[in-house]
């Protein structure tokens, strides 16, 4: 994998020698991973611009180790974690010149080359922004350091094949255990909410997933007017509406669907808005082609909904970007400027709630390609009646 | 439980004013939570400095509520969400006036009274700092944002009864899990560590816990001498080691236990270095007493494992604190000048590893009490042969 990862550095170097920045220190954790592969709690990375020829001397710093060919350690980024990670640190970041120290951003700092440093402004507190500073202030060639926002997510928009493998498997394990729940009789009158939610997601784990990828929603009867919902004791009920939102995470890769079931025959009102959500979501998914703006896909999805005269019952957006985080860019929502491009992946998730009495959200995970949305969560989406 | 909430704010107001701050921007979480029982994904808290009977005109600012009594709405703290959680929220928090509002730290600053406005350093963000800035200049009224390390964290530190309660079950169901698992023979030759990790996970879950406090560790042979290891398909085989290190969240607190089992009659060299982290986890349990420091409990039990040659083979801290978080203040480890105090509620985790053979850690949750060290994770701790 550490080609991959040495790609990945490759274009955020890139994005930096672009806007004019010497270095990016990289702490927040899922882009450390996403740039490295590492998974521990604790770590950082220093980031220098420029492709991977240029010569390290003209940043006037010397690292630990050189060169520039394609299985040779990586000269121009540094990484660095605590005592507890030697050993794993080893094993998944191989090609990286290793500094074992507390704490990472700080000790990273310390040795930048003289220039300018950027920091990612949208999760480094603010505590440690001031002992930077200091460290910044006390170094003898000086280093200043720049805010940055998105340089790494920027670059996570869109997947690469090894993010869409894993993408794709956390929705085929997400697919599998509910079909295999449905195959038991999981969901049935009598049996609770949380009941359900536990075994789903054990189910999850042993189809290999780390962990759901959220707090599982089941949610029955009225409860399913309620968008976010934690399971509850509460009873599943001939004539309910039954709505399961739940996802795997897989490599560190997220799933995300929603299906939204209904013991016994289907009462008027349960099928038309099931029929119009069920409408509005392939709507959406139409929409979702390459060039189209966030804020237009949710406005196909959300006309059908409006003009139904269930607008004011679709309170939230449209859908996210899917990837290390179960919620990333890009949003799906009014106002969203997000232009889709080939390889991102997005869901597509309309949703109709009639407080007290039920509510329908229909969710895929997708990847954005040139024939169109393709869809990663197989699982059927007609109305089924249990 | 809101009159066991508004009294921990009055004890963080007391400490606003004891502090010459005027109010306090809570954004951190696990904060908001402490202080008002809100468990959602959002939210942001203002906290007034002074006692609840101060007159609200004092501050030149209008809250929704008004009156001091203790059944009445709290009048000097504001609580904000967004949408989604407005019934939840209304459940939860029912005596605070409400914002619905994104982003909250914003809305609440728009709207608080002149004067200084403390925020939490350690964990907002340069960004939402940085937006807070624009905010306050743009005020008429003005206000000035300070810094803070650690407010309602200090406050956090001693548990009061409803917090040793929910830490009590959360030690109960470890304990109860770990018992049935072993009932079940669960732990023998031929398993993997993974299966028994899952299997551990989901017999906490159904005996009531949210979640495990962190990911399990199932440790066997070898791997035992990873102080931190991810249970693997590695198989678990007779003359092993197994080390598990685990807990259960209950109603958001954490339980955090290790025993080290062994598989098969005990080696000399295995019952040598138990009986010698046994020793020590009984000398830093007996030195967690009121008055101590972190450092000197720290000391107490390490020196035994020194004292018998295995110094370096304990490279970590001997414990933390556990509550709303899994670690927590106060620190056990050396240099830790946190000093024991009644309701503090803390680990005691020494261990002995020896790299590619095995390890043993001993880990209790506990009390810290007028009598001496009150252990919470009741599972006997004697060496048990598999």
């Amino acid at each position: 994998m550490t080609s991959l990862h040495r790609t990945r550095r490759s274009t955020v170097r890139a994005a930096l020698t672009a806007s004019g920045i010497d270095a990016l220190l990289v702490t927040d954790l899922i882009n450390v991973r996403y740039l490295t592969g590492f998974t521990g709690s604790n770590a950082a990375l220093l980031l220098l611009a420029g492709d991977d020829e240029e010569p390290e001397q003209a940043h006037g710093h010397v690292l630990e180790a050189t060169g520039s060919s394609p299985d040779s350690p990586d000269p121009r980024t540094r990484f660095c974690t605590d005592g507890r990670y030697t050993v794993q640190s080893q094993e998944q970041v191989p090609d990286l010149p290793r500094l074992i120290a507390r704490p990472c951003d700080v000790a990273l700092l310390r040795g930048a080359p003289a220039g300018s440093v950027g920091f990612e402004a949208r999760s480094l507190p603010v505590a440690a922004h001031d002992v930077l500073q200091a460290v910044a202030r006390e170094r003898s060639r000086p280093v200043s350091l720049r805010t940055t926002l998105d340089v790494v997510e920027a670059a996570r928009v869109v997947k690469d094949p090894t993010e869409l493998d894993a993408l794709d498997r956390a929705c085929q394990v997400a697919d599998r255990a509910l079909a295999d729940l449905l195959a038991a009789g999981g969901i049935r009158p009598g049996r609770t909410e949380r009941a359900i939610g536990l075994e789903l997601d054990q189910r999850m784990r042993e189809l290999g997933a780390q962990d759901p990828s959220f707090e599982t929603i089941v949610a029955a009867g009225s409860n399913s007017a309620i968008p976010h919902h934690r399971p509850t004791e509460a009873i599943l009920t001939t004539g309910d509406f039954v709505k399961l939102d739940f996802g795997a995470t897989v490599d560190g890769y997220h799933s995300d669907m929603t299906r939204t079931f209904v013991l016994g025959a289907p009462a008027a009102w349960q099928r038309e808005i099931y029929d119009l959500v069920h409408a509005a979501q392939a709507a959406g998914r139409a929409a979702c082609v390459i060039g189209a703006t966030g804020d237009a896909i949710d406005a196909a999805s959300r006309d059908v909904i409006t003009d139904a005269g269930y607008g004011p019952q679709f309170a939230h957006g449209l859908g996210h970007g899917v990837g290390l985080q179960v919620h990333e860019a890009p949003g799906l929502a009014r106002g969203s400027a997000s232009i889709m491009a080939p390889d991102m992946c997005v869901t597509v998730e309309p949703g109709v709630y009639l407080p007290g009495r039920g509510g329908v959200r229909i969710e895929d995970s997708g990847v954005v390609r040139p024939d169109g949305y393709h869809v990663l969560t197989r699982t059927a989406k007609d109305l089924v009646a249990l």
